[in-house]
């Protein structure tokens, strides 16, 4: 029998209890989860930011924290931690990401909003986009979900470079890495997704001197994290014109406030950080295989680089 | 020396005389190209609908009429056409209509109009749309352009039905054909794509009865030929919830006059047919290659079946 306490806000336990009861059962693992065991008979603990637990000290027997989100962040410098963290990396968060990125890249493209705002009785058809393969877009983040976002897009026909912190090839992209590369893969971008973990090497990514090297007009994705842009700089680049569009699913306060500038800016469209979120059913599939693989003396998947962020 | 006449609306030619001597030059082709050939020297016709030539009779030395258009309804019942029609099959308007289709798919299955309308400071995320794979999408029509819509939305991980008039197979789709099999594809679908041709035998496919055959709220999306739909049934279905939202590009009459109930319905998205179109320079590229295939004596491309009526 395996303890698994799970430390969540409250509005996620009627959520999970049930996909995650059937996943155990599922896997074959004899599962006693709770929100209220004692510290030191936990096993696992599945874990979302604002709940109960901040100090995992006590938790002297647990194998692994098992994050439901993608973003770890809030928990990754917490130094009472010394068990691995696990990322959530599961098939529906990331399809519901593709999605909504490749939604929102095909609407800047196309420029449907002129369209969708523009019921007025007048036929006017003169300006027509280019076609995808004259469109180039830059994924910064090259994890998980900016790989498969940036395939996505390639195989519209979009022509998609990506960045990362460090080297990797992804096929069909053309893949830039370290402080160099930022300014090549930036470099002429019409459109540009920002999926980068939040760590205090990303902070601010796209500042004025990045915004700078966009071409002319360029469109601004944001379905990450809120520090990876200089809020002010981006403003400062709408109102030039140097960015067309901006919209943004998170910010570095959210909700976002009502009085901030975004709300009102008619080149920013605010989503209230929806890009994409995880699935309790998928997510519990995710959590069982992976107390499974440490039961079984396999190691975890997706396991947190600690000094890395991510 | 080949004479070619170029018969469209007078706002064509400038946009095609260069493109298209390219094209000949770069295919090894000897053309005069003008817009005033003696009807008897002329070996082939580039058409346009609003050309001046609507009696093919006295071109007794044409080998083919070249369509500018992927849809031509308007010149293929004409009783004087007895020399070859070729459709224009262009990969820039088939990728130009699957951006366009992908596009406003996504855009409904998203909810985007609610964000890109509802900048006003209310942060709620309470609404979420399934993923792709639970989001039935069906296309009725299965030519180049259906197929190629079709495939991509497949490869988003929407599960696509199509539907042709005769059988057809492509891989990722479900494909169904003939009247029996147009309720089948319609029930249950939650966006369709019309992307038929305009026949006497296609008008009207969504009527009061299939539209009643789609899932609650369904989205239709019409960048094919405004008869494909009729229009009254189409409104009531929006009036009763039936259809949650239509975004069309073709219809009846064009430019759609600003009285049409279409322009201020608010469940209705007019876009002023663009969702695809020919580019000059990739059309004269396919136009020089049909005429290179028919000096050397290979059989054309695409020759319109003038039964079918398309």
């Amino acid at each position: 029998m395996l303890n698994v306490l799970f430390s969540a806000e409250d509005a996620r336990w009627p959520e999970y209890e049930g996909p995650l009861k059937q996943a155990f059962d599922k896997a074959g693992l004899d599962v006693a989860l709770s929100r209220d065991h004692a510290p030191e008979t936990v096993d696992y603990i599945v874990f979302a930011p604002n709940g109960p637990v901040s100090d995992f000290s006590p938790y002297t027997r647990c194998k692994a924290l098992l994050s439901l989100w993608a973003g770890i962040e809030s928990v990754a410098d917490n130094q009472t931690l010394t068990q691995p963290l696990l990322r959530m990396v599961d098939h529906s968060l990331t399809q519901g990401m593709v999605e909504w990125v490749v939604g929102h890249a095909l609407r800047h493209h196309l420029g449907m909003d002129a369209h969708i705002n523009g019921q007025d009785g007048v036929w006017c058809n003169k300006a027509y986009p280019p076609i995808a393969a004259h469109r180039p877009v830059t994924i910064l983040g090259l994890g998980a979900l900016g790989a498969a976002c940036g395939r996505a897009l390639a195989a519209l026909g979009f022509p998609v470079s990506g960045w990362s912190r460090t080297a990797k090839e992804i096929t069909g992209l053309r893949c830039y890495y370290g402080a160099q590369g930022l300014q090549s893969a930036l470099s002429g971008a019409e459109i540009v997704v920002l999926l980068l973990p939040d760590t205090p090497a990303t902070e601010n990514t796209l500042n004025a001197q990045t915004l700078s090297l966009l071409a002319k007009g360029a469109f601004v994705i944001n379905p990450g994290r809120g520090p990876l842009i200089d809020d002010d700089a981006l403003l400062s680049a709408l109102d030039s014109g140097q960015v067309g569009h901006a919209t943004l699913d998170v910010f570095r306060i959210e909700p976002l406030p009502p009085t901030h500038p975004f709300w009102s800016h008619p080149g920013v469209t605010v989503t209230p950080h929806i890009a994409s979120f995880t699935r309790p059913e998928s997510a519990s599939e995710v959590i069982a295989a992976q107390i499974l693989r440490g039961e079984n003396g396999e190691p975890f998947l997706h396991v947190v680089n600690r000094d890395a962020g991510y």
